[in-house]
């Protein structure tokens, strides 16, 4: 039996990375396992940037954003060709075993090349956007917010001070979740996700009455993916409210940043939980998934492809 | 039907009441009621201190610390003369609904009034330590564990400097889950906590090991409670691994500081039970716990007096 | 002989506005005077929003960024008649002292005001961009520089991790300080400012070789005034160096936030040097400046109207 | 000519060591020499820790507090026996030339190594205290300082919370730099240092009328080198004025975080001036200081054995 492991960061990069690297290290050794890296994703896979981990290479790391071996996107890996290429890399190594972080995108991909080859994997959630089907949680999702926090809550200084309307984009192509809970733990005046639909025209009055009243400012928290640009929506305040706007786009701040505690601990327990799948062989080639009943194994397809809704609960309060 | 509702912090404060008492206001106004505040605990109740509330008083305190209406400890709320006085004080105000931030102590005095006197009240776990039986979480936790995890991080830089040993005292009298879940995402080298047996020559030859191998420093995370004082703990390593060793008492540090988002969302979810279960009036005079199956109404008997037992999977790590 | 004084924040706010008022609360009182807020700057002197000021005012306010007494532009001060109208409303209050944080634009406005009705005042350079001319520093400037560290930190992180070029747009229309100061220290790859002629094909060469010997990202730090659009510089990223690049624009973020300790001091003595200039009353109308011999009191005819060079000790180390 | 250059940190770490590393190594292969670590102070130059650095070693230490190649304090290097086995180490590597960071027993130290042996030498001063005679900025006191100020930010929301005292101690065994600006800019109530002779019952009356007047808590910031110990204050505070008290030691805390932007600017800067000194080599054997007239090299008899003291500006505003 191959007594080897490997992990690999797939897809665009969050902070908790590192801690679940750490603990991927530490918690292999303690089974019994050499615990290897794969650098730069599934590229690294192809091209064989494979390398055996040990204690010191994860000493420190715990308090940087990102990862320490890469992640990356990969064309290739969607080509049988290289995922036979890939394969013979890890025959190499002597490695059965995968950890992958990722998203949809990354688990499709694994899941293909563990249908092929004689590889099992266990998969763990990590996104900024929050948007996997079946989980309640992805790694990265609470440093990611706590960065939103700490802009808005400069923002908010400035704003009131100087009487304007900020519109700070967050991440969320097709999810509204960063948005609103940044908006409901931020106190912000206004909140568009790609969720729900809105019509500016609709909040105007109650803007207006508010100014009348002594408001001062606005704080609009939009998510990338909404309908209209964030320019557009300062248009829409300097127009309609006649009041000064600004734009923020806090793009790649979010990935970064020492890890929460939330986001380490989670980290760790995911990793627990993948490389128990692996090492007792029964619930591989799954993604570990924290649900409302806790952690739980879940098939590839009843994570992938399915699109996750927004906690209605939380739309509730929008 | 009385159209009052009043909120008050009893016990320690904690990082997270005040956007409670945000969202109180507005989500009390949202149905109907005007809310009012008791300023400075029970003691606050008896003599008075309780004024209505508006929105301008909530303005800009998601951000702080602490409590913007006080808290405090009350030994004349235990005698029954003085719990008199404290229901006239609200029936001035025509007040017959409370929800109260607290913990064991509180909740029971809080149940005791409500036995004697015709008030209903809900009550939210609200303390650092997370030591309230039958509720996963207390509001606090999340920023008291990012306080202790800037603070470790810190001193982790200057203890590599300078091959010392660091005891840092975590806040915890019974209950060691700040110190446990500190020394599982910060990677300190020692735990020690009340739930557990430890024998500290356990750990010499461990450790001498280590430092032969070239470890320079250690970092032991320890809650107030155990057995030993810290500056035992230090001398301990002073005389058995001889190395300099220091102690750093984290104290009420851990109780401020900018609420993280986790604990301004869950504050904003706790104040929603408490404030529904007020309201529609089936479930009053109980605590709004956060259980494994989400949010639950427990009653005060399933609540009080019972001793808060460890996670075991966490102890399983230590 | 009047015993009022009035302090006003005019043009763009800056962390360390709230420490300087309560500073001049405290240090008015300590003289014997009476201290008033006049609100939203210039326009809410012309409007008549001047307020006596006290200790519970300038409570708690040290550690919020931005100002609680507003700034803001004033067209209409430019004009004779609205001037005539704000001196008004200084009678009113028996107001003949005032201290004014602002820069170039406001300190020119309250000059002219000055040599036209009998007020004296006393000013405080405060603007982020550090480009007021004969003081070395202004006020905002080490809190701003300390907001771009943590998202220059944040973004190495997933920079590093994902092998991308990241252009991080400053504040600076004409002035370069913030931008240079930030890329000297996080030791950023590439720095452009207004102050220097740059030839983006000049870097190519270096930068392909470092590619080649292993490096993985880029940060360009590039202060809002270059020649060219950030998104430009992303593109020529792409274009020429093979590399995705992305645009992080950090705006009014760096404006906001807790002050340093260096901002808060300095606010604390800024605001001495005014009020003493005031009360002592033989260097009024002049400009509190920062030197390379400490604290000087310098003409606006000294100040206003000469651009400021960037040190050329810092601008070699580019 | 040898074109080796080396660098130690020697006592107490603070944070800004690593930025000094990171340009000591770029700023020593601009001029063409090679530039060495030793490790762990005289200890390791006793002991022959010695080894050649290059860009690698400091990739990424900016945010880093402490120093990566660790500090410590010696006693064998007081010996010339010892002294002399630390020359040959240099002898071997070829290094005549040494930067050093730390404070008065350290230059002293060096200096007599220099006078015995063929060495050059340049000294940067580098300790939290502040007490440096001669240079008005040692590097590592702006992070510390804000450190100290995030602590007090914190417990003055617990403080006010909870109507208590708190004693806050700072380091500063003979120098009360950190706990009088921390003071000053953090607003606290009382301020303990060992330069300034005090009574605490002088302040009793005061602090009775603020209670009466409604005040609800006192910050006490005091230096660890006062002549009470802090819970002795507290004992003060609670038997003379009746209000619950509570110490906090922020202990090791102040040395680590990642530094400041002034400190690694200033760390920039103090490396600068100390390799032109050795390079250059008509200033050798000196004190790289910050003084009123920008830096400055001072002898070793000039800076060594004198007392500093503290700025009577900032006394008087005590």
């Amino acid at each position: 039996m191959k007594k080897n492991i490997a992990i690999i960061c797939s897809g665009g990069d969050v902070s908790g990375m590192n801690p679940a690297l750490k603990h991927f290290v530490e918690y292999s050794f303690e089974n019994g396992y050499q615990p290897f890296f794969v650098h730069n994703g599934y590229e690294g896979l192809i091209d064989g940037h494979i390398t055996p981990a040990n204690y010191t290479d994860v000493a420190g790391i715990l308090t940087k954003g990102g990862s320490i071996i890469g992640s990356a996107r990969s064309q290739r890996f969607l080509e049988k060709e290289y995922r036979e290429k890939a394969y013979k890399q890890l025959q190499k190594h002597n490695i059965d075993k995968l950890v992958i972080l990722g998203g949809d995108g990354s688990f499709h991909g694994m899941n293909q090349f563990a249908l092929e080859y004689k590889i099992n994997f266990s998969a763990i959630p990590a996104t900024i956007d929050n948007d996997i089907y079946a989980t309640e949680y992805s790694l990265g999702v609470d440093t990611a917010l706590n960065i939103i926090k700490n802009a808005v809550d400069a923002i908010r200084d400035t704003a009131s001070t100087f009487h304007r309307a900020f519109i700070i984009e967050t991440m969320g192509r097709d999810c509204g979740y960063l948005a609103l809970v940044s908006h409901l733990t931020s106190g912000s005046e206004l909140c568009l996700i790609p969720e729900v639909k809105y019509d500016l025209q609709h909040y105007k009055q109650k803007f207006q009455k508010e100014l009348q009243n002594g408001r001062t400012y606005f704080i609009a928290i939009v998510a990338e993916g909404v309908e209209q640009k964030s320019e557009e929506i300062a248009q829409w305040f300097e127009n309609e409210l006649n009041i000064e706007a600004r734009v923020t786009v806090l793009g790649h701040t979010q990935r970064g940043g020492n890890p929460t505690v939330y986001d380490r601990l989670m980290a760790y327990k995911f990793v627990h939980y993948a490389i128990d799948a692996l090492m007792r062989n029964n619930t591989t080639n799954s993604v570990v998934c924290y649900t409302k009943d806790g952690f739980q194994y879940k098939t590839i397809q009843e994570v992938v492809g399915n699109k996750k809704e927004l906690d209605p609960e939380l739309i509730a309060l929008l």
